[in-house]
């Protein structure tokens, strides 16, 4: 196998065989027919995912790889990139047992810091030991933040003091997000488990893009199970299922009369709430408005700024998609075989 | 049995038999060289919990009893009054599948508040269904506030909506504490687990009355076990164990930095906090200032004001505390036998 025309890995090939993109996508998406628990509205052409399944190429190679020439991130991916082992010998280092794990794709305002604070309160008999960040870094879609914003804004949060620095580690996930919400859970389930986290935050519209599935699809898939995609119990009661554990998340507001970031779940005062929505935030991000520290935390709002000027722009633009799609941020030395 | 003149209740005797309360007393309270893990220093007269053992009648009535004639409590205590049963089926009707309780003796400030709202993010996939405030009832200590601002306090917290009402309820636990702390937990624990909670609060000083112990002696017991007391393994780990779990919390504090309560295992700002100590808050209360509302929710803070224009204090003088130790709070109709 080769990346950016350098060897990097062997396929020691043990299976060929044929799929049906089609049917594939069919299955791993669902359809509102065959899976009408969580499926909303047919998928189509506006689906990244999708689109992506049903243009797969339809032959198969399947075998274990080797790694011959490891790729090098570039900064600053490269001090939060953590592989399984090297992730778990971190945890063990820090004396961290109970580990919950935090998917991002945004730079984190208040609300999201809340939620990494409150959900570690599970555990087992105290809070969660540590928190991990784990950023998705991949093909972007233009009004996503830049992914160096992204990892910069959340190793700000702990920088900065509002989550304790041995209580909290960013790392990062190479991933093209599929948007295939609850089936795309498991896999993200799998990932966090085998960097050893024990627990795994789902919030609302878990790995989602527009409004094909239930908001809370994934979360189903991990309490209750979702039979038409095979799983008549949550995921980590069936047969070989994960031990990893779900925390399943609602929704934050500031609330006026509570003063603080609020819980759905807790907060009674609903007709007041404010909502901080990702668009809201964006659009005064994109006006250049310094937000309310109760919506960013003014050193993370730095770290947008920091590469706003760097990139010309807030938020992904044209360019950057394009850079993003068509060149991985890594480097490998040349080697001769 | 009888109470207040009233008969209330046949005790079935099954068994008399002779104890030594001195004994006891160093077994249930510990001292500094059998319980090195959490005694700090040998018990004294100023322990009351000790007292009280070492003053046992050693004749000891051994078994079962039947409520003949049902004490009624007196308002605003009738309301708040759940036996193991009555709350089971509170819990069932609410569909409350995981419950977890916070044992208080104290009106709630925002510390407090925080305390429940977060705690209750453990749970199993997701967090707690309900919270269940037991205030413990008994006799007073001068400067405690008085039972009837601590229960009309906890319920303003869901009244005033900072938690909702169908998530928080109050309820009371007739009980002279012990400070017996590690121990005393136990009961607590068996009380609660009978109520049909899931889950337990312990935090710092759990049942505790000056510097005889470990401040974090309950937690101990509940995460590691204590040999000396008898047990090797943690609470719910040995044979016959309890099933309730323990939510082991550290402490909050006002962060400037962070602007809101804080958690300390969670904010890095420990140098610039604001700690809202109980004494501190009872300070700013007899000198009459309207705490702020990052301290008190002011619709809890009236509470304490509507008691205190009853009884002439905001805190319980020697006259509620003699009250307190001479009459219990509740009513028997006549019955002859």
């Amino acid at each position: 196998l080769r990346l950016k025309g350098e060897p990097f890995a062997v396929l020691d090939i043990e299976e060929i065989y044929e799929i049906n993109p089609e049917e594939v996508a069919t299955r791993t998406f669902g359809t509102p027919e065959n899976n009408p628990e969580v499926v909303k509205v047919p998928f189509d052409k506006k689906h990244p995912g999708w689109v992506i399944y049903r243009s797969m190429n339809p032959i198969i190679l399947a075998g274990k790889y080797t790694i011959i020439n490891e790729p090098k991130l570039r900064p600053p991916f490269d001090r939060f990139w953590y592989p399984p082992r090297k992730a778990r010998e971190e945890f063990d280092k820090r004396g961290w047992r109970t580990v919950i794990n935090h998917q991002t794709r945004n730079v984190p305002h208040v609300g999201h810091e809340m939620l990494m604070k409150t959900a570690a309160f599970t555990g087992d008999v105290e809070p969660c030991h540590g928190i991990l960040v784990n950023a998705i870094i991949g093909v972007k879609r233009r009004g996503d933040y830049p992914d160096e914003a992204i990892v910069e804004g959340h190793e700000m949060v702990h920088l900065a003091g509002y989550i304790k620095p041995e209580r909290h580690m960013v790392s990062i996930c190479l991933w093209d997000m599929r948007y295939g919400n609850p089936l795309e859970s498991i896999l993200h389930g799998i990932i966090r488990q085998n960097m050893g986290c024990t627990h795994h935050m789902f919030g609302r519209d878990h790995a989602a893009v527009g409004e094909y599935y239930d908001m809370y699809a994934t979360q189903i898939l991990w309490t209750k199970g979702i039979p038409s995609f095979g799983f008549p119990k949550p995921v980590n009661e069936v047969p070989y299922g994960l031990q990893i554990k779900p925390q399943n998340m609602k929704e934050f507001w500031y609330c006026p009369r509570c003063g603080e970031i609020a819980y759905s779940d807790c907060c009674n005062h609903a007709k007041e709430k404010q909502k901080f929505s990702g668009s809201f935030v964006r659009g005064m991000v994109a006006e250049g408005v310094f937000p309310p520290k109760v919506i960013f935390r003014p050193e993370v709002y730095k770290v947008i700024v920091k590469w706003w000027k760097k990139f010309g722009y807030p938020f992904c633009n044209e360019e950057y998609v394009k850079k993003k799609e068509e060149e991985l941020e890594v480097d490998l030395p040349h080697m001769e075989i």
